[in-house]
């Protein structure tokens, strides 16, 4: 059994993780923090998880943190950075949810997050969670960044054809529509469900802070500096993301299925549609399945493709037991094998 | 094993078995009949079931029923009636998920669903499937009707109380509120989004089909006739009932809240929440739970039960499954472990 | 022209106000006050007003509510009562959507407020807003008590019955049922997109503020205090109230049915359907509309009244309109002809 | 006043200019045909119009269509082409919210409709009714072809730019979202409540009917064949298009913004909004509004306009009855003042 602490269990990606966790048979969930909610049964906030999951929300002091295997945090972005290195030296293994080990320039870190990093020398071993991308490296690692909701579905829709060279790494769009639990459980009035409902509307097309993280993973495995015009979107529905990316193909002939097919083939989490296909989000809502179809615009010029996730799942909470099962030698697909539930 | 074929799997009960099954370590589905659909394979139709189900649709003709242990109907009222003599008399055992097998009078089915019943010597030993009701005769049953969703919500709520003679056999009032999936995957006008979405309404308050069948159990219970003031209200959300029942208390001193815990206290499906509790019916979505609350009016005269279920699990394919593992010696909770999925 | 003073301008009750005030031919808002947007401009916050409002919020103590003939608050409750003396002396009328001049008794007031009545007297003299009960008394007002939307819905529902003495005025059930925007625009957990989506729950079932309210004007229409359970629930959209009520007839040779009729055969604002209707919350969705139906229960003893609303236009701004008109003079419909907006 | 027949008045299109007609103070509804619904009060289908709309369906042939000024053809493809010749010749306008006078090519008509066209020779005079296009020819019109509802959004955000010659005419994106009203009324699996609610999905990335309607346009206005990557979604919503709109920059000096106040200045139905502004849905929800807001790419290479408009209003009967004012000399916005209803 794996000993867990969750640093942060009062949001949705926490609350999600406990789901999973409830169920996977190598995960025994030792603490949860939360720092409002201490002294707190977690059934009572989340009465879903009633009989199942009977522990009371304890402070970061106050919990075994370091006697655990691993520690996941769906907590703010700049919590790990903090507690990072104490756990570290307590040979406790470290998963986070948020943003803070997913940048591998402090700069650009300090730019978007508007803060020094606290620990640029763990940031060089970090890695950045995304299995099909990473799974070694993953496997071996004491720290995972684990990716954004937005990047996992982007990245996994255009990691073939730019590992393949089949596209071009400039004139990238990435025109992506999220649920409302991407922004997450804090009030604030912008997620209320009045302002949501029956409602839909772009954001942050000036600048949103997974461009620098999308940018970063696809540069690398172009080889070359790529750009993307990333523009995000909401939509009234609290789960799901749905990338429509735009890309132009470089040699017509270029079988680009087959470039899917083949580099997806192993992988048990990707599911490369036939064409013509549109994939719906609620085919994986509650699965850590990403479903990607492939299409070219009729001049043949441009490849879309459409990607989708469920945020909190393969965009979050499932994507890091899948990196937790790597990381101690647990079939990848452990304790994740729920299937989608629709409608 | 349990060799298994569902007859009608088209709609959202077919699929919901589909996947409730697809994780149950007894079950293997042999065959799944559509008229509509034969030679489709399923998951081209619920995608959500890609890489678990591989079946393709037959015509019941086509299909090999009769070498299947059990038959789930998930067919509209009025099938599983003409196709059960034949089937029992091959030895496979049934579960109606339509209305065929609820009622015992033929002449409340005749007055209510429009024609003869096809086969009264089956309905007479045909069980009710309601397992905190009926559990040891659903265990020895050869035919189960499964219950409709309102009486399942319905019935659990008042079920303490009418057994305990708590309260007055009448002026009791059910006032339901269903998701729209309650109606179905056929097209209809009705069942459009544009039709639902931010709209609220009660319907059939002349009456509604499912009143004879909460009156039948409920006056079971009671040991006197007992009649319900049932009106149902359609709500803009795909899963999910809320029944709110109100209903006189007989002696003031009752423990009302007492009477619930010791009736369901070994119920693995029925979870009692404390007083104040206000059951939302997300904290059931994807599960076979129903969650209950109990609330005295001001006057201390009427007793307010609030109670939720998964129209489309506790309410139909998860209840069926509760029933089939009854029937067949398996623990009642096998395969229906899932935690439910919120938000 | 009517010169018109807003405070508290930045909720829901407020915007409707805005709109339906800016197709009013006799209305001119000179002044909308907010202490947290202060120089912020209205159609910032609410863009759908761009184009046709065009003023800046100001605080109270920087706006000429002196100056104008009549000042609606839609602030939170407590807020009216603290200026109403001032604004009355300066011969402003003034009409509160909150619930300070809504209760006749300062020692309910306390008890559901949680503190004293700031001004008893001009309680005293305040008159309950509910045209279709008060027309006369409202023309003449200086000071009106907006009804609460539960209370506009579920009095006008049973205001026919109470009135003829046709229904016991013990053991009345008000099962209700209203849409989100109800809870106002102050960013809290309870009222995130992700908390209401996909859910339906009961709330305040031990009590909730418009129980008081309901049992006075209640009781004074039956001359006999009247008690109502009161169980208020959350519907998944926007807008709408639904109020199942449900009361014991009296005479069982009653014409229900005519009773409404004649009742409210010159009302402009509420609408008796045929038996048997269900009338839907968006038939009245943007409009001050009231739609009632009348059913029996197959006993023939049980009363259904159906009824419902906009809660943001006949339960609060349109309501409030329609008082200004009585207190002005003007037609009653004036400014409020606007079709419900459906689907 | 002018006389208006409706043909085709029970699918949401219908609903909607019956409305807007309802509160128009130079429109008389004389006759509104139905095939399916004939005999049938149009307040029994459309409770919202219960008090306002007295009219019963009548067949086309009982109704005196021939008597009217002008006649919407609110009814499936292929049905105007057939009845416009005898109007025609009686002297009767004609404006068609299908889209049998969209496109000037019989060619692509019948490509993309699947029919031959049944009067090319109206087709040649028939006048493409995007008032802010071609505001004088349709005023100078027998017959009005209203534009779709995605051409609407789309050619309204790109027609400055090309006009103006600012972007490029290739590599243009339109990745449009569209609530579900656009698809209509009619009963169909893929319309059905849980078939949308929570769901995202792209359709059509093959080849949508509305893309050579949006090029013909798009062509005319840049003086040059102009192709356009159209990819529209399905958003969980009743009503809204939100097109999000990529071109790429020619000269990166050009003021984008000016480029649209000038264009727009005098347009009573395009708000153009300043930078950094995101439209909402919403904030033309019931309205004839088209609110625009510009972006650049962070490389400066890429425009990003976002556009919005009400499906039904602008997109479909709005828009219709701007078109009615421009052929009967009213002022343009008569009838449409109403302001959009938000929340």
């Amino acid at each position: 059994m794996i000993d867990i602490g969750i640093v942060g269990g009062t949001g949705y990606t926490g609350a999600e993780l406990l789901r999973i966790l409830s169920g996977h048979p190598q995960a025994r969930i030792r603490t949860v923090t939360s720092r409002s909610q201490a002294g707190v049964a977690l059934d009572s906030i989340f009465p879903h998880l009633r009989g199942s999951v009977q522990l009371v929300y304890a402070t970061p002091e106050n919990s075994p943190l370091e006697e655990c295997d691993l520690v996941f945090f769906a907590a703010p972005n700049g919590t790990a950075m903090e507690m990072a290195p104490g756990l570290l030296s307590s040979g406790v293994k470290i998963i986070d949810l948020a943003a803070d080990f997913r940048l591998k320039s402090t700069l650009d870190w300090e730019k978007w997050y508007g803060c020094p990093h606290a620990c640029p020398q763990i940031l060089d071993e970090a890695v950045y969670g995304l299995p099909e991308l990473n799974r070694e490296r993953i496997a071996a690692a004491r720290v995972v960044g684990n990716p954004g909701c937005y990047p996992t579905a982007i990245i996994l829709g255009l990691l073939p054809l730019l590992e393949a060279g089949a596209v071009s790494s400039t004139n990238i769009i990435a025109d992506a529509k999220s649920g409302v639990s991407g922004a997450g459980r804090s009030p604030s009035e912008r997620n209320l469900y009045c302002e949501n409902s029956e409602n839909f509307h772009a954001y942050a097309v000036s600048g949103h802070r997974h461009t620098p993280e999308i940018e970063q993973a696809l540069s690398t495995i172009a080889g070359t500096p790529t750009e993307v015009v990333f523009v995000p979107h909401l939509v009234p529905m609290i789960r799901g993301i749905h990338a429509s990316l735009y890309a132009s193909l470089i040699e017509s002939s270029t079988d680009v299925l087959g470039v899917f097919r083949r580099r997806y083939e192993n992988e048990a989490f990707v599911d490369v549609m036939s064409t013509p296909s549109h994939p719906d989000t609620r085919s994986v809502r509650g699965s850590n399945m990403c479903r990607i179809s492939v299409h070219r615009s009729r001049s043949e010029q441009q490849i879309i493709v459409l990607s989708v996730i469920d945020n909190l799942v393969k965009g979050a909470a499932g994507q890091a037991v899948q990196n937790m099962n790597l990381m101690f030698g647990l079939p990848e697909t452990c304790g994740l094998e729920g299937l989608p539930v629709a409608p």
